[in-house]
């Protein structure tokens, strides 16, 4: 650590999600934390996003560090009183780098500030893509088992499907994962209608983008990779022309 | 509707959230879509915080307008020919505008653009002011019972209280609405520990912000209000400093 020490005491880590991907979905107080900091730290495909806000600073793309070397990396350098960004996508509190900064600063017992700032996750943008699927009470489940039983997954697919929430299910699908999303598909098919609508988004905002709509019957036809957020409507969810639409409950009670 | 006809044939409705309150959490290009449209049409509360971008228009502040007499106006003036902008708080597709917007829209078979750009949602923006709490599986359920059966609530919040989701509250108190809220407590009582940590934040990033890490046995004693988002984390979630923090799981695989 002391090769980052210069004196001064501990310094601020900013964690910092750059959206889903489109340089006009990162918010100004994400931009002005990174404009602050001397060191950015973040994977390389997130940096590109910001280039020219990296222009004189010290930057340490890592492509390959694994996140917790990055949370240490970018920890260490902030106790030892630099202003450190450690950017990732989305939104840095969903699923990303804000917990385990704070656990890992929580263990050590760092003193350097940590200040989290929100971003717009996939599912704010994935569902403003879709049209307005979350307009009701929703869940977001990872179905990555790397850090989760499987079983805990899987009672709580049971819990929403059966309780008619919309779901957003992250990190549906990898190369090697490719079993998780066709036993959600079976759970939700326990509980809800063939025609149940569905919501496809791969690289959201990207110039990739790929936007889907389906239904459970048929949404392991569609394409489903790394980049995906899965949007399980509930039993209300309709689609009109190329929106899924999620009503609140209006129509029922207003003449619309 | 012949008013606002300026015979070019139908044009554009986009639907806007300006976030938490502070100016700095709206993404740019919610702000670029209010600067293409003719007229703006929002609750002044949300229009006063982008009053500089407003000159030269026509805004409708509609403090006194109901929510779908709103969506009305902005989707007639839209398809008579306007460009137009409706504003409301947070990301207008997580319990907002946008889905009303469309159900309307695809009542009556507009032929209006209609364009929805996402927001940092009272979730996101909350999860970030107390720290990190959302890293796990979380869901957002609305304890508002207008326009959802009160019994469909309960439903979700034992699933979610059982299957230890991190749970956001939107709507969680108002002056007619104060039982739903210890309710709901109660059912997380009959699953979890009083000692579960709750996070509180009241209008999160505004000048009146008050933050509150508290617990499932405490939580009625604090204040809980309209502008309230209240957080139950899931069993691991903890406190250190006044940081509210949910492990994703690394803690168990890892040295951190």
């Amino acid at each position: 650590m002391e090769k980052y020490n210069n004196g001064n005491g501990p310094g601020t880590l900013y964690v910092i999600g750059t959206g889903p991907g489109a340089r006009d979905h990162i918010i100004p107080a994400a931009i002005e934390a990174i404009e602050r900091a001397d060191t950015i730290i973040g994977y390389s495909t997130y940096l590109d996003l910001i280039e020219e806000l990296l222009e004189g600073k010290e930057v340490i793309s890592s492509s390959m560090m694994k996140e917790v070397d990055r949370c240490r990396l970018s920890l260490e350098m902030a106790e030892s009183g630099k202003s450190v960004a450690l950017v990732s996508g989305g939104d840095a509190g969903i699923y990303a780098m804000a917990g385990l900064v704070l656990e890992m600063a929580s263990q050590n017992d760092f003193q350097a500030e940590i200040k989290i700032i929100p971003g717009i996750a996939a599912v704010n943008a994935c569902a403003a893509r879709l049209g307005a699927p979350l307009m009701h009470d929703f869940a977001a489940i990872s179905l990555s088992d790397l850090l989760t039983p499987w079983e805990t997954i899987v009672a709580r697919l049971e819990a929403t499907a059966s309780t008619d929430f919309v779901v957003a299910l992250y990190n549906p699908k990898s190369k090697r994962r490719t079993a998780q999303i066709a036993q959600a598909r079976e759970i939700f098919l326990k509980h809800r209608d063939p025609a149940n609508v569905v919501g496809i988004v791969t690289g959201a905002t990207r110039e990739n983008e790929v936007i889907t709509l389906t239904t459970l019957d048929k949404m392991l036809e569609c394409e489903i990779g790394m980049q995906s957020t899965v949007i399980i409507g509930n039993s209300k969810t309709f689609v009109w022309r190329d929106k899924m639409i999620t009503p609140r409950g209006y129509g029922e009670k207003y003449q619309l």
